[in-house]
């Protein structure tokens, strides 16, 4: 047999013995009873360790080499051939006992940050959150992806993506986005967002929910949602995708764009060309763009007018008491409410990059050891005052927020803000050729969207790389200013200028 | 390390991934979108074959034979070595192309089983039951367990049972069934099955059958209760086990019986001493004794008058049409309608055992090959005539009704009405040492006959095989009379003898 072929067939089973960990995982937040985690643990740990001996084995080292040799490979065996290696080196480069301290520091240090963020009490954290950043430089210097330690780690989430790169772009977003934000700040005339903040039924919410993702076409015949703390978007096989939700009664938006963003990522999931099913490429290109399809339903789409001019008279159908003496306009401009504040995953979508943008400029500090931990939540707060004008009154709502570094996640958090980056990029090529779709929102069509991005995005799965993805599909390499142009487009009108 | 530690180290990592296979099983009845079941099944026949390597390995026969040299092994000891040994021979002493062959025409005949059931057309079926028992006849002549095919099956459901041994309890039972079944069809005072027929909302019933099961102490903490289209009990691990129900909103026992049968099967596996968790030995004695206790708690419990006592003011409060100018009398008499009739799953206690019969006497033939496959509809219907004075008036209410022979179950039926016999034996002992259980009920409180039932079967596990544990509990070997002891007793009264 061909080498690649070979390759083709290894990735196969281990791509099903993820799948298989991802329905361990899925029903480990959906449905295990409280008493059953101990037990679920083990399995956990059974299935890595079968993972591993298949990912680390001579003959996959081999075949690599092997496949290596071959030329003219055709765009689906270069790309299974590129996202192979990465996977073995991944695994062979990070000595087993590595791997295994920072999977017992992470367990550890997901409790101890719980209870540090439960006590408002940094220094609970403080000494894993040491451990941990010790191991992730570790990790950083045995992979060496790059030269700098920050990119390397950064590399596991956005392949290709470098410190620099994000940096260049980031600091070019910064001053704009601030002078958007204290430009909306000055309104005299702002949304009314107590419209959100009333009784919601849960039972609506739900219904709700099914019924927005049923238009959005995400399948149910090859996916379902359900409820868990916090929502996710996970596949079981290339045919089953999964997304959650949850639902809080005393806020709107909760469920409702939390189930969007999710069935973005489905969508994305769901949209893989059948060649590539169950296969090593069948998955998301980078955490980036799998972030640019969530935030593009749920903000450019899902908070858009002409989204709710279908959807308003349906929703005040399931809440007439809620949305009386409200009108499509009230509610529009309250879903899209923009405010300093303090935590990142209640953010709007304009103050939300800077969010990111202060994670990642101190984790580069924190990976390139020039700060200490002990100074973290001191710089936190001040970096907040600086790029949003709010200082948080505890390290609970400040530092303490997020769960990524507990878990050992150095370098994920810039993947958000350039999913809002790579979204407008691409939702603005998408209007471009398809100048009717918000006008076909308006009439429940939400079809020719999808169209779109299945053909430019979602069907390559891993084929290609971010970067070249972009270009082929815009013409350019990530810019930056899409964003900002989109935003001051929708933002402006919304708040009277 | 000693060899039987070993062999429990291999054992535990097979339990685990049997539990995780046991994981995608319920999944996919419970909650599998339509369109992926194929990618499921790649799954599934992934992680057969990961244990099926397992249990073959040379390592693992090695290990078995150095642990058969120890002596004075203890009871778990023992126990784990003869369950692995029964395991491993299973596996290697079967071709793998049988188990293949077997596999496909498994699912190639439950399709045309399917088929021929709807059409009512047997011919569609007869093909491939008959390749089927052509397989099963050489599984029994690899395996040889007996000098008898038949046994040989039979010992894979019910390990230490033989035809002889059954035909033997199951000729005893028949005719004085029969004479109690037609003493009650003379009856001039019948209950009104009626009042089960009306329209029971979906809702309330579930709702009712959650409650019951709280009741009854099925451990939340430890298990969950969900819907299927066949109702089935599945562990995932010594502490997570899960139960199905189905809901008919045209016939009230459907989903409350099926909920405490099912429970009893659930409390069973969720009675197995921690020391013996998540092992080889985690596992019900034989499927006798673990319908006994699935049978008990629906029948000797569910369906006993002090039960309703407790629950029926509370059924009316769910169902007060339903109920309203009904006694509990009138309801718990319905409940305990009996009445030959063509469907075993439908069947009600006194006549179920006839129908195992039935099926257990041409089983044996069958595997003989002292009747051709052609001959088994009319078969079939004689000896319902016979049996239970009713004739099918169609193959698919007659010879076709079951699913098991279409997947290669041959031995399996017999284990059902043992495990009636079992659990009047067992229910009896129980009502000796605890002779206020059923005043109990009648408060509410269950939990006593759970601990006896803790105490005396499902702490053991497969410790002793079911020969042994009956003997341990009541003093004798199984004795059918108590069941018929049983049904005389409870039945005469409700028909007014």
């Amino acid at each position: 047999m061909n080498p690649i072929e070979e390759l083709k067939h290894e990735f196969t089973e281990i791509t099903r013995l993820n799948y298989i960990r991802a329905l361990l995982g899925w029903d480990e937040q959906v449905n295990l009873p409280h008493g059953a985690f101990e037990g679920r643990a083990m399995q956990n740990a059974l299935m890595s360790k079968i993972v591993h001996k298949k990912l680390i084995s001579d003959k996959l080292g081999k075949l690599i080499k092997k496949a290596e040799k071959l030329t003219d490979l055709n765009l689906i065996d270069a790309a299974t051939l590129r996202e192979a290696k990465r996977a073995y080196e991944l695994e062979v480069k990070l000595p087993t006992e590595l791997v295994e301290e920072i999977a017992k520091t992470a367990s550890l240090g997901h409790s101890k940050w719980v209870e540090a963020r439960k006590k408002d009490d940094f220094s609970i954290f403080q000494p894993l959150l040491e451990k941990m950043i010790g191991l992730q430089i570790e990790v950083a210097s045995k992979l060496e992806t790059h030269p700098d330690p920050y990119s390397t780690l950064i590399d596991l989430y956005e392949p290709g993506a470098t410190n620099d790169w994000i940096a260049n772009i980031f600091n070019e977003s910064r001053p704009k986005l601030i002078k958007i934000i204290k430009k909306l700040d000055s309104s005299s005339d702002k949304p009314d967002f107590s419209i959100l903040t009333q009784k919601w039924s849960s039972d609506e919410q739900w219904k709700f929910s099914i019924e927005v993702i049923k238009k959005l076409n995400f399948d149910l015949e090859h996916g379902r949602q359900d409820k868990s703390a916090h929502p996710f978007t996970t596949s079981l096989s290339s045919t089953d995708t999964r997304i959650t939700t949850r639902i809080n009664e005393d806020f709107f938006s909760t469920c409702l764009f939390g189930t969007i963003h999710e069935c973005g990522h489905g969508l994305y999931q769901m949209g893989f060309m059948e060649k590539i099913h169950d296969t090593i490429i069948a998955d998301g290109c980078s955490m980036g763009i799998h972030e640019s399809q969530s935030r593009m339903w749920e903000n450019m789409v899902g908070r858009s007018k002409e989204f709710w001019k279908f959807w308003y008279p349906k929703l005040e159908k399931r809440f007439p008491k809620n949305l009386k003496r409200k009108s499509m306009e009230d509610f529009y401009r309250s879903i899209n409410t923009v405010q300093p504040s303090l935590i990142r995953v209640d953010a709007d979508e304009v103050t939300y990059g800077m969010h990111v943008i202060l994670r990642f400029e101190m984790e580069k500090d924190i990976i390139e050891g020039k700060v200490q931990v002990g100074e973290l939540p001191e710089l936190w707060n001040d970096k907040m005052e600086e790029l949003l004008g709010v200082t948080p009154p505890s390290d609970a709502d400040g530092v303490l927020q997020d769960v990524h570094w507990s878990s050992g996640y150095f370098g994920y958090f810039p993947t958000y803000f350039l999913g809002n980056l790579y979204g407008a990029q691409i939702y603005r090529d998408a209007l471009k050729k398809n100048p009717s779709l918000p006008e076909e929102y308006q009439n429940g069509n939400f079809s020719n969207l999808l169209t779109y991005l299945r053909e430019n995005v979602h069907q390559y799965g891993k084929i290609y790389p971010a970067n070249e993805l972009i270009k082929r599909i815009t013409g350019e390499d990530l810019n930056p200013n899409y964003f900002i142009e989109y935003i001051e487009k929708k933002f402006y009108p919304i708040y009277g200028f």
